[in-house]
């Protein structure tokens, strides 16, 4: 069977993960700056038996893989990001970041590791292969707007039926497997105030408008947004985490620049939390007579997993009984934002997670400078993405 | 010479004002009800050779009596107020107060006792008068809108040049005479605030508007006004003396009513204040989207006492080297209201101070259930007005 | 076989579950004084072949009904409420309330209805029924402590192996029945703030206190607990439904009383709160000045259906194809609260929802003067507790 | 007479006062860096008959020169400070500040040019005078902690019995000269708080502890320090000039900087805001859990004019006649602080103010880059200061 066959060969390739892996880890590339990472992947592809390489694709970095299968079938797309962050790396590992500066603190390396191995592989089994695969290698997934709607501009899921990706988290044990369907990750908004007073001197608070004072109510203000305004079943997270209003101590601030974050599992209360910043903004106005620039911007959206494919997955993994994985569980929803859900707004799909806690024991969190992984992580992955992969082989459709 | 006479005579009947004042003290009435009260006064003139006695002069209770001189002169007007407080007096004294629950608190008692007996004396000395003096017993200064409007829009300051009012202070020391040019009282207003919003269950906020939130967030808002928006050097308090949002624990109120008092020393600083306050509820309206529903009332003003006539009394008071008077003062300026302020935005005029600190050395403030005043402050105040008086008889100008 | 008797015969009863719950709907009685309830009930049950009726059972008007089947087996409790709300009905209804200002406007009229019907039904059948049913009426479940609490005391739940209960819902269509693995309805707690301040007079607010400012402060800062300490993936809300700060306008208020409500899904959330709470008044002490005195008491725990019986439930309700019934479905987490939920901290169960939104389609709230429900939902009601009661007498072991 | 000469000489140098000012104007230099102007003024002195010329006085750029009458008498003092400030000037003057980004916008070049030629002046009329003149050249008065305190450490007030000072105003009308008895400017305050939270991910605002949440609600509860904290009659600003909290829009702030200026007309106000603010600091801690770190320091104090030495100076002025002043009047406090209150705190003396409007009409406050005076100005100040000296030499004591 094609499984078996996918299983054993990507076992005897673990090592040349674990290498790949390594390598990409000691040169990492920032967001929208990836240059030689594409050029690593590019040139990785060479002798592969693939159907095409696009690069460049969606006028960053993008690259594009396309195995058609002997067999006639549907087109699913599998993606692996590959940037990684502005961290300087303190893990002490003999392949640490040469790139004074520049750290693969989420693990995008061993994404890529698994899923290039895992591409030739599936390149040397293609005439097993019913269908089209199309790998997508994503630039730029941690900083805004990221890499994937660029893609998805170029045409990137034209034709695509489904599409998949992994994430492996150092936070989860290594050995499990896990998913979630609907809402599974926040979206996110970005937003800006300029509270604009007027200056003057401590001692003449009359003949100023105090930008600090007023800022600062707007903080408490604000507050009553998550308290009040949405529903204590739903989810919204608002961070002020800059408040620029540097001065001199006995001079009356005239201007703040405030900036936040907003976090929420859906659309609706995204725009409530947008409508009422507004609200806020120009009550600022009218209650302390600044004036109140305000900008929002939404941002990654809501990770959905489709139910339907999120159940295929899961039956997927479960049948496949690969022998490194002990459990396939449900996992709560995860707070942090991920671009793989503008993929998941055009075609329906599944973002799951491979557990990759480290031996050590020693757990970090992902962006920590002290982050790591299980490199058992990677067979999993790729193991688990084969077996998803060999599950759409059936001629079973994908419905959303 | 005038003066020596009136002081003599003055001396002669202290018993009388004592009396007097002890009667008054055991039968206080209520602002606007001063029934008996303003009968005792017209009584007491019927054997007086005053020239006229108008009662219930500016629709209420108010007497007007006039005292004209043999000798042509300018018209001056000198005014003592009689109502009471509803306090249930406890100091215990054997003219305590007969009537529950009211009680001559603030010494009104004295203001008119001692006027009564200065008047009946200035009758007598008619002939040695030049020019006419009006005394008005007003009721109702202790509750807005206070007797004074009512008496002066019936025009008991019509043909007055000048006007002049004493107040005994439990709080200064008997034997001094207090006075201050300028503003020398505060000026008040009243606002009051309902905020609307939108009742609803505790464990579903979304679904209401909580009004106690709102309103919380305009009380402290509001201390920006006086923290930010008025010159330190001048003066202004805002009281939000009533929060009345009183509902069930798990409830989510619908409605919050505040209510506040302003004080200030001009009216330059009360209307910044009456603009900020509106700004704050429209602000409220615009961030909470309650419904804020403003009313603001300007009530007594600020008591401005004419430097020019402020610095005749003085010198009236000097000169007339009163003997139970040991210092002529002057005063910072006092916090509450007066409704003689009235009076003083017509005609210029001086309202001072007459100290009255117990002998017992047990002080009480103005509206303690166990004020007490030390008598002699009752002949002091009549010499000092007598003392006013006599120096306005030598013809000099009154200027403003 | 057992249930499809069960079925049949509830359905001839039909009828008269409906007269039943119009004439306890109206003549409806507040929580913990529901005397001539009580007396009904225990009335029903004279002529019924039941094994005994205990009343007064918890000190208060509880009854407990026992039933033991003719065949060994478990014990398991069903329960049912028959308390009314302080409402005002406006149904106008042929059978409204005659117990003026007094309402059955949760439904607990209809709980009690098909309950006593249900019993009825099963004494008929006990031959046919392995094991004991123990029915559990119980009072003042609206408010607290809840009439649960007295009837756990006095040992209803001695021997008792799961525990099943029923809520009509208004909101809910009729014809579907909504379940809920795990935590379903909302904890709550109670909490009151008294904010001791110094009174004082609004011109000299250095002399004083003020309390409601003092109040608002915390008010505000409150609102940072529910927006910052709780994980945004989780639920909680914390209201302050009582703020009594009634006072005369011009008077700084010496003391205000505060009094909320906590909603939470969690034991952990629940106690962060009170830390929390406890942290802000502290807090407030020592910005302010004041004294804070505060307590907080838990009150009805969060509701926790057990999975492995809820999914009992769920099957035995699939399984019964009751004809009435169109769909068994999941419902998201209920935001009040239940003193069900106390019986669910000692012995496994659930409790479940069955949709009786109005033909009419004017659906209102619970707890609203209007409220109403589709007399439909005694029958479904009465037949579904029946179809989980069948599902028991096979033998299967209720784990937990 | 003696001051009869004195005018005469001092409007015969008229021109050099302005020549003086003018090079002073064009070589400015900042707080306690002020080498070449203390090399000026000591330059000055060389050929003036002076009795001792002291520099580098208290460790910094201090002058003292001293003149001693022929005859005996007090010693008094008379200061003039010659520092300038960071403004880049904006005048267009033909003498602007060649010292790019320094310039003299508060008119210490006047002070210093006035008080050289009226040095030089007494020094040649010695013969006539009693006493001991000690003329105080002082540095760094713009910046705390300001170059009197050392000069007073270092001695310059032994032995001195009254101390004179006199300050430029452009904000005052030319030929008005200004004074004030009792407290006259403001004692001003320095305050830092370091709020330390901890930081953390913007979805997880429970894990960390926002220190941009406190550092506003630590803004909010401050403004009632001075809204119900201070007595409405009195005076105090609390202006928090720095809210450092600048970091990435999503992530939690860690730590915050806030830094305050406290401005009080007494020191007992200034005690009340200290203590207030260390409330503030620990109840921040109570409340959100941070850690507060507090520091207050107090800075110049306020400045207090002796009540009779300021009444002998308004004689003094009122007596000179001086025929280009045009009134002596009493000012209002000043908001400004300034280190001339550390002399007053040690020996008594006067402060007071010349006016300095500019003849354009155009006039600019202290500290504006188009910052100008009337240079008419420089020969009153002399002259004024020539009075009061004059004055002292009559053998009147001076009393405090």
């Amino acid at each position: 069977m094609l499984i078996d066959d996918l299983m054993k060969t990507l076992e005897e390739k673990e090592e040349r993960m674990i290498e790949i892996r390594r390598y990409l880890h000691e040169h990492p590339e920032l967001s929208f700056q990836e240059e030689e990472t594409a050029k690593y992947i590019s040139d990785f592809y060479k002798n592969v038996p693939v159907d095409s390489i696009e690069t460049n694709f969606g006028s960053e970095r993008g690259i594009v893989v396309t195995i058609k299968g002997a067999k006639p079938g549907k087109t699913i797309a599998i993606r692996a990001d590959f940037d990684a962050l502005p961290i300087k790396e303190e893990t002490g590992l003999p392949f640490a970041s040469k790139n004074e500066g520049v750290m693969h603190a989420c693990g995008h390396d061993a994404h890529t590791a698994y899923m290039l191995v895992l591409a030739e592989t599936l390149a040397e089994y293609k005439d097993q292969l019913s269908g089209t695969i199309r790998i997508i290698h994503q630039p730029a997934e941690e900083m805004p707007p990221g890499g994937a709607l660029g893609m998805i501009k170029a045409g990137v899921l034209d034709g695509v039926e489904a599409i998949y990706g992994i994430h492996v988290m150092s936070t989860m044990k290594t050995g499990h497997i896990y998913y979630r369907s609907g809402n599974t990750q926040t979206g996110r908004s970005y937003f800006k105030l300029i509270v604009q007073g007027k200056g003057g001197h401590g001692s003449s608070p009359h003949l100023a408008n105090d930008a600090i004072v007023a800022a600062s109510s707007f903080v408490m203000n604000v507050q009553t947004i998550v308290s009040r305004r949405i529903n204590p079943f739903d989810t919204a997270s608002i961070t002020i985490g800059n408040f620029d209003g540097k001065g001199s101590f006995n001079v009356i601030k005239d201007a703040v620049t405030i900036e936040g974050d907003v976090r929420t599992m859906s659309v609706e209360t995204r725009d409530i939390v947008e409508t009422e910043l507004q609200n806020f903004a120009k009550g600022l106005e009218a209650t302390y007579g600044v004036k109140a620039i305000f900008e929002y911007k939404n941002d990654y959206p809501v990770l959905y997993n489709d139910p339907e494919i999120t159940e295929q997955v899961r039956q997927a993994l479960e049948q496949a009984a690969i022998k490194e994985v002990e459990g396939v569980l449900e996992t709560p929803p995860q707070p942090p934002s991920e671009d793989f859900a503008y993929y998941l707004e055009k075609v329906p799909g599944c973002f799951f997670y491979v557990g990759a806690s480290p031996e050590s024991g020693e757990t970090y969190p992902h962006h920590h400078p002290k982050f790591n992984i299980n490199e058992k992580s990677l067979l999993i992955s790729a193991k688990a993405m084969a077996a998803v992969i060999a599950r759409n082989q059936g001629g079973d459709s994908i419905a959303t």
